[in-house]
């Protein structure tokens, strides 16, 4: 079987780069074209000496990359701009899996609201599936645009969703979720906070409570799952090191700790990427960094105290290029873990 | 006048490094003894070669310190310990700081039950003061004892005192503390959660809901504000910096976040050592690192949102050895800020 | 066709880790056991909890080991240890890739002098075979012993050994080798150096000159290219990173920096982890971390200075496991990037 | 006595804010002003918000500073930028501490050949003091204008000058400085190199040889030290730290590394910020972070093999803002440690 062909906009990016090293090491696909904004016609080992040796591609202009044939889109490109370039590709009916947030709002007004710009194509907000496996998989596989989830989302989603969706658990709100992320995060557009001696020796928090973007879609998922309307308090902060986010969520629900983890093990038990911890072994971003898993514990809950849920996740992967590949598996009918081992 | 003659326990720890340092630079202290139980007959510059010239003292064994004429000492000696190598300083009248757990918890069998160890002089435990500037000043004048805070505590008690304290502030439980610390605060003592591989590049949680042992000194301290029993729910993180704590804390009141910072700020207004800053200018640790300050930002509360206290201290000054030199200086009547500039 | 049988011994260490991952992505070879003196009994997940989903073995005792059935053992116990360790698989006929320095040394007093200890098995020096592939690819596939190379002395004679073998090129003597290496260089056994407040924020040289172990084999290597004496001057520094390896290496040769350029691309050129870089892109370790990459630049060399060679590799991958995995495919007749990509 | 008063250009620097932290912290002087370009108008703590509590100044233009009555001026401006704004201060009569480059180098081509920029005031380059206390302490006290020097060239100089002087010791070209410097030394203007993700777990060499503009300098005073032209082979490598130079020097030398040790102590036997330390006690960045301190040692030298400097500096401090205060008590007879202990 021939591999399916792969084009990548925006390759310049952190998430560009991870989703070139993860289809070079797929085995059913190959990229037929990467594109930048500004660096086309460089080669990519210009940007990144790393690739040498594993992707050598001169990088096209985004406006040239419609001609070419492929089967498959990974957008990278910054939200509010994705939308405009991948939206060519949806017409001709190419799949497209965008990781900028331009697809994941279902409610055009909250888009606007959230990214202070108006959805280019706000009548295909609907046919967009929210591009979380172990919830949307059926509907990814017949989907033609995914709306990949951002990173602080996939951390917060995976403990949380099946306590939402479980009619036996009480979840009262608020649920706050104090998430810390690595400096990946903010992208490799220059900027002060993200300057190795601003970030480096550093623990800050920025947007706490309900002012971070992502809230738009924690919230649309958190009370999609529990048929009412729940609002996340949200607290990121940007800790110095390149990869990984560790999400710390505290809820009040009628659950044990230990009750929470049976009820998210039984949910994920035939998931490859999701790993329940028990409670005397906390989820660490070491121990997720470079890979795609989520891992997820339960701890507190004695006494009338919150349930914690603690997960890390690797922010470039699970948290964004693995996710892409791995949605574009279940697009194709491959093996869900491929490249992604 | 002459200066004020210091002993130091401990010596090699981390927090006595830092007590040497502030004391040479102190304007009316001068250092009599350091001790230490492994490395006594050696030079302090062989532990640490960073204080050639700053300090060359041969180290001591604790045994030999008690014929030492000294005017206050300070012990860096670890909790269960520090007791009873302070007992006999104590016992001839001299100022003791003991910067150990030992001396905070005024219940002895909330110590017992926490430290896993009979006190060994409960009798003192009432004499004891909690060295808190901000708050026990008076009683730190008059004092002999001082038991210095807990670095998390430290940070997790100043934004939240004011509040507690404020009849028209109303604070409903759970509070929640999430915790950030860089690795100098689990000490000099090899271990692997303190080895570079595993400390580096990663973020951790530990202890969560109600398992770590400042928790003790914590819900004493706020029962104590709020004349009724509080309860902190408290999850402390471990993440790749040297020093540095930031605490972000979650707490439901009928106040705002501005309102909370003007209770915050008038409390503080003639405090030397605590910042109250703008919810646009959130504390980080970098801005407090090696200085002996408190930063302290009000920012949420919007639309029945908790408000959310983020605070940031140095671990090893604040949340420590300058906190320690700051009781000295009250106990001797010295400018609250000498050698802390 | 079955995959070969791998055991592992000193599975506990950071190499040990590494080749667990390594053999577990690699397509024909699987993981008959792993050993470990101090951890026996335990799972290997209790170790290294980011090997949950991918390898969950118990761990056995070396003595156990013997009996199992295996093709192949990768031994990552330090030296001195591994030798006795491996004799029995060795006498078995077993194919041994030994990770620690116990059969690098061909000369049995020169071995005792660097490593303190007398060699357990002299006799088989001359058996084992430096499994440096791109010198010894055909005695490592006929070999039963391989004595993988050190670290630092992959990123040293990757650059030198072509200059050395060209009868054209003349190398004057000191060759300095200035090293610069990351923290897991260390291992996994907690000692100070290894600490995260002394590594972190911090540069160290150590052992300077001729007084570091690997120049046993260092020296060894060059003289045996160039067919005389060669004596390196070798200074090893202790730099910030979890991982890593940057060699820059100063010769005196009647070749220009470009000249020696073709001649390492020319030795190097059907090598598929050797990548030669021109001199506008010197190598840095992040674009080799988690490959088995060696990267090479030349500079330097105008108006009669110095040839200034630079060389990076991941120090736990093309230094230590990722080499053997190499060596492993090589002996096996595998496919030489199996495992690697 | 009044304290004398000091204005800063080019505040919002790092250079410029240690400017800032030290003079607050000195006992007999006083900011006048601080001026920058792009942010006059501003308070200094909206840049560094650090700065509350310890120095709240308003930013000027520096087009503005002349009219302010000043004893000294320190410039932190960049290089080419610097030389013109000083002259109006110089022309007045004002004592000028430049830590740019612009008066290091005597030899106007020169300058112009390694700055790419004609010198705007070339004959005052003659009435410059290259300000290294250690050698020209006598014309530091009667300048008017001090070129503060570079980072690495202090690192460079401070052990190589003692040896270079003595006319016993007979140093052999060519002479190699491998230099590692933390990434401060980049400035706060964004770019890419200085960017956490690729800054971060990263070691990498750049413009090795005869490359890096700060050749001029060394050069200049190794020569005049030796009294005849000698030229450095000089590697620098940016390493994940934050602040802190690490050189390591390789000279062929009639000496012994104890002699050499010997040799230097004496010379620097006085001095209050050189550290010689035993070749058992190698000098690391850490020993002297925040601190004025030059750490200085020599290994090798066995057999025939060079002799190993080793020196360590803080690149804001010895390197930069503390060699500049250092300079003005010099200039103003106060103690020379004044601010700096």
């Amino acid at each position: 079987m021939n591999p399916i062909k792969i084009g990548i906009l925006g390759a310049t990016s952190y998430t560009g780069l991870e989703c070139i090293r993860l289809v070079r090491r797929h085995g059913a696909a190959s990229i037929e074209f990467i594109s930048s904004r500004s660096h086309a016609g460089k080669k990519i080992t210009d940007i990144f000496p790393q690739l040498k040796g594993v992707c050598e591609n001169i990088l096209i202009a985004p406006e040239d990359a419609g001609e070419r044939d492929i089967d498959c889109l990974f957008s990278c490109l910054p939200h509010a701009v994705s939308a405009q370039y991948v939206l060519p590709f949806i017409r001709k009916g190419i799949a497209v899996i965008d990781l900028s947030a331009d697809f994941r709002i279902k409610d055009a007004a909250a888009y606007e609201k959230w990214y202070a710009t108006k959805h280019p194509a706000p009548d295909l907000l609907a046919k967009a599936v929210f591009g979380l496996p172990e919830y949307y998989r059926e509907e990814i596989a017949h989907a033609r645009i995914i709306a990949n989830p951002g990173c602080y989302p996939t951390s917060i989603l995976l403990p949380l969703l099946p306590l939402l969706k479980d009619s036996d658990c009480a979840v009262e709100q608020p649920i706050i979720a104090d998430s810390k992320s690595g400096v990946s995060g903010a992208g490799r557009t220059l900027k002060l906070t993200s300057h190795y001696f601003e970030a480096n020796e550093n623990i800050s928090a920025y947007s706490p409570g309900r002012k971070h973007r992502h809230i738009a879609e924690i919230d649309q998922e958190l009370s999609r799952a529990a048929e009412q309307r729940v609002r996340i308090i949200f607290s990121p902060h940007l800790i110095p090191v390149s990869r990984g986010i560790l999400s710390t969520i505290y809820l009040r629900t009628n659950k044990s700790a230990i009750q929470c983890q049976k009820i998210v093990e039984e949910t994920y038990k035939n998931e490859p990427f999701v790993r329940v911890r028990n409670q005397n072994d906390l989820p660490c971003t070491r121990a997720v960094a470079y890979t795609n898993y989520c891992d997820i514990s339960f701890a507190g809950g004695v006494d009338g105290a919150p349930v914690i849920a603690v997960s890390a996740i690797d922010n470039l992967l699970k948290g964004a290029s693995g996710q892409a590949v791995q949605n574009m598996n279940i697009m194709f009918g491959f093996d869900e873990r491929e490249g992604l081992k």
